[in-house]
């Protein structure tokens, strides 16, 4: 059985929602950003890093949401989640998941986690200044180059398009005009209707 | 034939080595930052987000390198560059490169980059007088939990070797005191003793 620790409003909700998608039986346990739980002695049992998402596995356990995505997709076949036997476009699901760990998520952080980076106040204010415009950058190529429609790969949906929807969440809170995305939203508002994030949203909201 | 835009000294690095440990018939060419050609209108063309790596291939052209590094290794089967039949050691090579793409490469690109995430001078001398801090925190976790020995994922030479080998080659100067590594000083001087590492770094030096 696997078992997912998982926080609210953070892109551990990505493999969320694809663990559902992939019919896989699986638990799942929320830790408390608010206290801190990340950092307790337990938790970094299970993940040094502090960070969520975190996947217990029957082998061990797994950490970062490109591989796990990646990792429940070829886990689950029958569900189709990705491009299993073609490389090439494996490798374009891979690359469109890679920028918005590296990228996307990494312009997101600066709003709330400068102190990953820098010292002073003084920087963070200055950090959280620019994500507006950083993450309207990274959205705005989203939108033109690397969305096809309607999932983010074509036709078909994948392991891409929880990733794109979980980080898509956080516009409106890092004042992006969303108004200028068509196809982020279109692609958010089919995303919303699917059951399997109607069933994940509800258990974090919960 | 593949064709790997690279430039020295950047992580385009570990997917040059992989190309060459991988037996691929591959050009290469090589970018000047120096002039500021990765954001000329010649290469966002080919790559929309002005960095390398990029690599050209019959299908089109692939970026972001955990993604590229997969591509080569299972394009590429019989160099044995990653476990392709067990999703979930797969999952744990791409779990490190993922750690190295986000979280490494990240945290040194706060030295010269820091106009990426914000607009101060003062935020930018702020940033890169942490690197060396935030270095040593990714290569100590890299040491003590990561790095199995011989080789990343342990007996195996894998796509996770060139990566680590490419990024650790930033260490010094960074500031990071490497002694405190003998795990990962270990690891690149077996990496620097392999022909594919040599030919590669001949090549990016000449």
């Amino acid at each position: 059985m696997l078992k997912l620790y998982y926080a609210p409003g953070t892109c551990a909700m990505a493999s969320h929602i694809a663990l559902q998608e992939s019919g896989a039986a699986y638990t799942t346990e929320r830790l408390d950003f608010k206290t801190n739980q990340q950092n307790s002695p337990e938790y970094l049992a299970i993940n040094p890093k502090g960070r969520v998402p975190a996947l217990v596995t029957d082998r061990g356990i797994l950490t970062e949401t490109p591989a796990m995505l990646a990792y429940i997709a070829q886990s689950f076949p029958a569900a189709k989640l990705a491009p299993l036997d073609d490389a090439f476009a494996f490798a374009q699901a891979q690359a469109f998941n890679s920028y918005l760990c590296s990228t996307v998520h990494v312009a997101h952080a600066h709003k709330m986690r400068g102190a990953r980076w820098a010292t002073e106040e003084s920087s963070f204010a200055d950090m959280k200044s620019k994500v507006a415009q950083t993450m309207t950058a990274c959205f705005k190529l989203i939108e033109r180059d690397m969305l096809r429609g309607p999932w983010v790969m074509g036709e078909h949906y994948t392991i891409c398009d929880p990733y794109l929807y979980t980080l898509g969440l956080w516009l409106e809170g890092d004042s992006v005009d969303v108004s200028a995305l068509p196809k982020v939203l279109d692609h958010r508002r089919r995303m919303s209707e699917r059951p399997a994030v109607q069933k994940v949203l509800a258990e974090e909201k919960a």
